[in-house]
């Protein structure tokens, strides 16, 4: 019996837990969690019209939005409380109302306390990029924080 | 007799008419808008629990979307309808329920179909800078869309 | 006998000896190039006191001239002029003289006129990473230009 | 006589001196410094065979080297050793060889120890934008370290 192996990836389940129980913006836009391991994060949305701007694509501000909270999700899996500080996101094709979206966040390096996660949005529909985000962490304080 | 002076600002104020009529996240995180003119647009928001993410304290995504919101208002300020291409967005001090915060965008530079707009993103109640943004815009069509 | 598999690898190449033939900061730095293939590129380099800042490290522009020239090899592997748009480089830990330094650009993702790449730059001495950098292409021409 | 109002300005003139003693990519392309105020810097160089690529034009790198070296000035000037974390660039227009060009870096905003830094690159010939750069800098150390 050596459940080590498991360990990581159990925290990491915990700890996206911990992250989903109190955020707002993920609830309101319907994203869901797709997979999660240590250093890694995968989320869900569909588009509605309640995420499109007036040339009827999807808002820049959603995309962004579900890229950030992939990397969240990703940035705390190791159960050290961390931040982004700085990020950025292209945007590589439009997105319609119905378009369902996934959201795959990926450790690039790490330090004691910074990391560089990147973030690929792709349409399940096609398959196709429709954007591609880098963020900057910041690991703040050595535990997780209690779920809301 | 001379309207001309004014032209300049009576078309960023109509594009900026369209460009909120069907701007759905504006909408519902409650953007309004300030003042806008060619080049430069500033939104105002109050930050609300739908906002927040598990840390008690301003989800990025919501940042994000209201700097790049000023950002679209300020690059079709001059009448020719231009996307957002590549943003970057860097967290400098944690925001809470209740903040009022300003969004500034002004144009750096321009060519014919690209511009580069800044975004400073502060805090009302206490003046500090919360977030800068920089975003690359493109040209895609001559003219405005109908507002929706 | 069917020679078209490796025509894409024999084009990346002859681009590679066109892009290094008249690039004089490569020259001057000491760049070479490692392997080359259909967007992806692999350059060398060992750090001189000539690259050096007052802190005693290599300057921040000798990594990035480094990937970016990583990067202009790869993004025009595909036979088509391109040029760096916008770039960005994370310094991830300090480089000493001495040290000998792989730089590694992959193409993440491409339309018909632009395209994003990833170049890590590595210290050879501990395979630890020392700067990453994204670089946004747009392609200028349907063909390279002539060696110098 | 009160020397105070000239102090911060003359620290950071100490400070400059200190960073470019030992600068040896400044040195190589000849950047010479045209101001320096706490916060604030301009570097000017003349683009020369020797920073050109395979397309005629100043490789990215020899820009990006420029507007660095303004960076590491502009957020050393405070006296306390600062070094570059994250720094993005975009390439606006073509450079040739013989073009004279003006770097100006100014601080955004600045925390205890961290600063963001814009860098505005110009054509003095006709008074164009070339290249926007923006920084992100860290503070190190109270101290500056001694001239080389």
């Amino acid at each position: 019996m050596n459940p080590l192996p498991d360990e990581p990836k159990k925290l990491a389940e915990r700890c996206a837990a911990v992250m989903l129980s109190g955020d707002a913006p993920a609830r309101a836009f319907g994203f869901s969690l797709r997979r999660v391991a240590p250093g890694e994060a995968e989320l869900e949305m569909t588009v509605t019209p309640g995420g499109l701007n007036v040339f009827g694509t999807c808002h820049g501000g959603v995309l962004f939005t579900l890229a950030d909270t992939a990397l969240s999700i990703a940035c705390n899996s190791h159960g050290r409380q961390s931040v982004a500080q700085q990020c950025s996101i292209t945007f590589v094709r439009p997105v319609q109302a119905g378009d369902r979206l996934i959201a795959h966040a990926l450790e690039r390096c790490r330090t004691t306390r910074t990391g560089i996660y990147d973030c690929t949005v792709t349409n399940a529909l096609d398959g196709k990029v429709v954007a591609e985000f880098r963020g900057h962490s910041r690991t703040i304080a050595d535990a997780m924080p209690a779920p809301r």
